[in-house]
């Protein structure tokens, strides 16, 4: 089958950052958070997509970790779920676009088609600018990488650079330029420079070519990693990790994008873009009150000036203060000078030193079924907020080394409990034995919300022996997941 | 019975103030804070005055508020219950010094005996010059006031001043000098000319006098106020409680020491005095470590200076901060300009207008028998932490409009449920259907914790009907306290 006017886009969902520490955590990083907005990061980027290719054609390649965040946000696109690509391990950005380009090309042998690569934790503003500039990319990239380069207002050392001289100009309407060279992020001295000199644009992470000039470039630059990343998607479970896991880490800048001369380049200018790279860089992009001020908490404040907090339903009161970031959660509470802001990796460097867990998760955490809170731990005892959605389930599970207390105070349980079956309304609670097998359902057309009291020598998530699981959660490792069901 | 080498000590401890907010609350007020040393600020002047005066001369005057953290601060000293002076209302100090020197002169018919009235929410670090200057105020107050001037170092507008110009000494060793005046609080201009003038001192609060001394000047300057503080002390419940209502608030500096003409002053040099009018003076008075910083907390910082932090098990990161403090409680973070740091008073104001609880107690409230922590409140629903201590029972009661889970989760509980009784030992949990008389006691010599889940249409504290408690919470008010018991 060819087809040369399909168009493919792979979003790059797998990242980890760390520079909205306490927001972001291992578990819910940067690109699924809302960051003051209605919805998150990802979601604006697979809107911003979907108006443009069919949600047959959006793959998305990330972590196993982002799984169920992942299937909930992508479910009312009506991506398949066989569009999702799971990294066993993270390996950096080349080896996730190898793996897409080659699933893709595999399922429609179409050299020809289309591929947008495309980060999900940056923020465009400016929608019809995007697509407009995305179907130029799509209407020059069979024979050629188009790559988007934002003009630089400020020598940002943060970001790599393309040189691209405009006396390269070149294609319809001289929308295009050649790409000289790519360079890796630059000093002050060097940014300064480039800022300048005119022909240097932030390279933004957003990748348009043919599946063909995708994997042309992979097999001449990386032929070792294209290889690897073939075996493991072509191999079952044990195998294909074992496969994944030799592979080498590299960006897809550094391992191919530096070496090809087969790159144009669009001036992206007038998106609105920002990779929101710190909290200082999405500060700056927010509407500020009268005092240049933005406060979404539950706060009182008296003459504080450039200052920002971000709250919960904790109250925070300030005074005086200027200059400052306050970022506050259920764990960890955040308070920075904005121009330092940037260290806060070295904070996630040092709590991950001291095997804290407030890098890792939030107190709540997000489920497929729901979500649980752990409102308080001490010697021998857990106590948990679980939500259960409507009509969803936990799996049929046991825990060897705990006992658990369930109180229902909102809806109506179903509970298997050892060989028995019953309901548990509002105001009634139920004990489950240490090693019974049981599963909480919610069979009512509302959330179901329970108070779980565990009690027993060891209260750890691992300690779950799962026997059904509606979400998958028995199964090892796979790259492509299942079908939704 | 005469006996004119008697001496007593009264301590005002009834203070509501707010400064130490998020840390003091209505129910937690300065004077009953730690503030980071091992003891209550009120339980180190207990101790300071208490080497000097037997505990069953030592009255305490409080606020009904402040019942049970009085009665379990006194209790290793012995200090008789009907020593405690309980307020039914704030009046400010004149009807407070009134009420206690009326009680004491009623019971030891002693108008020789010598009485030293002391506030209890300052720091004084020299205990020996403490002692020192006490004595020598007790030998020489039979006929006048003695009260203590601290020697000015700063031009401070918090504070009201005694003008006692030492050409004014008398007495033995010149000790004393006659009091020229009385001045309220200055503007900034008039304390710095008091502070280069020299013969002015801060007025510390601390009064010494004997009984007649006091009784006289308050029948002199404030005739009324100690008829109706005697009509108060000596009528029954609602009638006592009526008379007190009628008094009119006015402080003794006001009232009488600013009017009478018999006062001395003792230079009070060397106590290592401070009031601890502030976080700002406060924090003043700690140790700092390399950096200017005081960490109390559970956290990470990277590059402050100048920075206080008072935390809890939370973890706080903090960056590049230069003169704040930051107080972090359960329920409130504050986070100040440490030279702005008394505005704090107008935050709890505003916290007070929008009738928030944050002003008034803590997320764990102490009770007599040992405390609760309220750790997540829902439509429906309440969860607290519940801490008997050991021996201690809550009161037999019962709940109209709420129904309760008990777990245990450390420790063995006796629980009355309606007619039953029975002991829940730890794992195990009980159901106290909504009007149901119950009660938990702890019979154990180990704490008793419970996890309760209360559920009902309204979960307020007032929904409580007390049949038998150990603690006296079923009667109405009373001025004086029943013996222990």
């Amino acid at each position: 089958m060819r087809n040369s006017d399909a168009r493919y886009a792979v979003l790059l969902a797998g990242g980890v950052g760390s520079r909205f520490w306490p927001q972001s955590r291992t578990l819910e990083p940067k690109q699924f958070l809302r960051l003051g907005r209605d919805k998150s990061l990802f979601r604006r980027s697979l809107e911003r997509i979907h108006s443009l290719i069919p949600a047959k054609n959006i793959y998305i390649v990330t972590s196993p970790l982002y799984g169920d965040i992942i299937r909930s946000e992508t479910a009312s696109f009506n991506i398949p779920l066989s569009n999702l690509i799971f990294e066993p391990t993270p390996k950096n950005t080349a080896p996730a676009i190898a793996l897409a380009a080659k699933i893709i090309f595999d399922r429609c042998k179409d050299e020809d088609a289309s591929v947008a690569v495309l980060p999900c934790d940056q923020q465009i503003t400016n929608k019809n600018r995007f697509s407009l500039l995305i179907r130029r990319a799509f209407a020059n990239c069979r024979d050629r990488f188009v790559v988007f380069g934002i003009p630089p207002h400020r020598p940002a050392m943060g970001y790599g650079y393309i040189k691209a001289p405009s006396k390269g100009s070149f294609g319809p309407a001289n929308i295009l330029r050649r790409v000289e060279r790519f360079c890796e992020k630059p000093d002050l001295k060097t940014a300064k420079k480039f800022l300048k000199q005119g022909s240097y644009f932030w390279n933004s992470g957003i990748f348009v070519g043919s599946v063909g000039v995708f994997l042309s470039a992979i097999r001449t630059h990386l032929p070792l990693l294209l290889k690897q990343v073939s075996a493991a998607a072509s191999a079952e479970g044990e195998e294909g990790l074992a496969s994944w896991n030799r592979i080498r880490p590299v960006s897809f800048d550094y391992g191919v994008m530096e070496k090809t001369r087969n790159a144009a380049m669009i001036p992206a200018d007038g998106l609105g873009w920002s990779d929101l790279g710190s909290w200082q860089a999405w500060d700056e992009l927010q509407r500020k009150d009268k005092n240049s001020n933005l406060l979404l908490a539950d706060i009182v404040d008296i003459g504080s000036r450039d200052l920002t907090v971000l709250g919960r339903e904790h109250l925070i009161a300030t005074i005086g203060l200027k200059g400052l970031i306050v970022v506050d959660t259920p764990d960890a509470l955040f308070i920075a000078d904005k121009k330092k802001s940037e260290d806060v990796k070295q904070v996630v460097d040092i709590l991950k030193k001291k095997n804290r867990e407030e890098h890792f998760c939030h107190v709540t955490v997000k489920r497929p079924w729901g979500s649980y809170t752990v409102l308080e731990t001490g010697p021998g005892f857990k106590i948990k907020l679980v939500e259960v959605l409507p009509g969803r389930s936990l799996s049929l599970q046991l825990h060897r080394k705990r006992s658990e207390h369930w109180v229902v105070i909102q809806g109506q349980a179903t509970i298997t409990n050892g060989k028995g079956r019953y309901r548990v309304h509002k105001n009634e609670s139920t004990f489950i034995p240490k090693g019974h097998r049981h599963r909480l359902e919610n069979r009512e057309k509302t959330i179901l919300k329970i108070v779980e009291v565990q009690t027993g020598a060891s209260l750890t998530e691992t300690d779950i022996v799962r026997f059904q699981d509606s979400f998958g959660r028995t199964k090892p490792h796979q790259f492509i997941s299942e079908s939704r069901g």
